[in-house]
């Protein structure tokens, strides 16, 4: 799997990278992360990639000749897709995590100050991503989200002791609480079931914590479930 | 505002700061982020953080003792909170941001691997935030988001000239287009209220494309934002 990054501060995609679980499946060839700086792209004189906004308001927009140029220089794969990080995509979830993970390549186009000027959009057709109904400074983080949750799921990506199948939203649920040693601390003791080595018992005790913490947490979730499961 | 951040890969936090506005923010004393390791308060004499889940189950879990010790060593503020970062919490948004923005120090528990032993939870009491519904390596990514949403809120943050009053979520819609220079460019002009100078009709047309982008996009803020403002 291949990342494009367009991003005016690549340093923030190339820096996470170098200290994150990520540079181990890069090391090893399972994901490659290449960052593109629209800066390099503009034709102005004073290397400008922003400018006021017409109709005024404060901040500065991105302008487009930078930015589509940058993403016309990027070699596309035949399996690829391009994303465009922005509050006003559709909210990022694990289903959409799956559906990224079959890409060869994903393209994505990171904003920056008050966002892209909206030829970007028209022109690149991207599809629009947001991880959350919040703002921040610019696309890296959410981008880093993307290639941080994509990459999991490719194969060599996790160490052989990890592993993604028992993740929170793995099968709709909310993960069931986790106990290591010590058994006992500060008075808090590891749930006795855990203990027996019964693992029917283990199993039916943590489907039952997932459906209790589903419901009492994020009782949206828990519709969804039982809508898909017909259960109540 | 104080943000201490527990995690056991204080590099993710502090290589992105060094990158980022916040930096501007922290270099003028508006915000101060801290990292604290708990592998530094192991009492393990290997160093060990983290252990095999009792009842089995892949991956590994993060031992109690350490993240408490951590935690107890961080001096709290009287206006303080401490959150934990996981996908069993409440989804964070930009209500969640405002609210935060109150507090004088924020301490977060970043979590790896396959989670935080329970009895973290149960003793430390931490308000637990998710970004969203989707499994990230570590809770640094979203940590990193709090830091970045709450520091746009705090005065001081952002320069004269950018604005968190604009963003989307700030009154429940997405944002309206933005267009800066050129006037047309591969043929896609900015429309013309944009460049007529009639503020009036400027806002007008601003307000009717956040309510057209809001219902085709996000149906679901569509709805809150009428009921809370009683219109259709």
């Amino acid at each position: 799997m291949r990342f494009d990054v367009l991003t005016l501060f690549p340093e923030l995609i190339n820096s996470h990278i170098d200290f994150s679980i990520m540079k181990r499946a890069s090391e090893a060839g399972i994901i490659e992360v290449v960052t593109h700086n629209p800066r390099d792209y503009t034709l102005d004189k004073h290397k400008k990639v922003d400018d006021t906004p017409y109709g005024g308001g404060a901040g500065m927009v991105l302008m487009p000749q930078p930015y589509v140029d940058a993403y016309n220089s990027v070699a596309k794969s035949e399996n690829s897709i391009t994303l465009m990080m922005t509050p006003q995509g559709e909210p990022f979830c694990d289903d959409i995590s799956n559906e990224l993970a079959k890409y060869e390549q994903i393209v994505i186009l990171c904003g920056h100050y008050e966002g892209f000027d909206e030829r970007i959009r028209e022109i690149i057709k991207p599809r629009e991503i947001s991880i959350g109904d919040f703002v921040l400074t610019g696309g890296e983080l959410p981008a880093l989200c993307i290639i941080d949750s994509v990459s999991r799921k490719i194969e060599g990506t996790l160490g052989k002791i990890e592993s993604a199948h028992d993740d929170s939203f793995s099968d709709g649920l909310l993960e069931y609480p986790q106990y290591t040693k010590p058994r006992e601390y500060m008075g808090y003791k590891v749930p006795e079931v855990l203990l027996n080595g019964n693992h029917k018992l283990i199993e039916g005790y943590r489907m039952e914590q997932k459906i209790i913490r589903t419901k009492r947490k994020r009782p949206d979730l828990w519709e969804k479930y039982k809508s898909k499961n017909n259960r109540d």
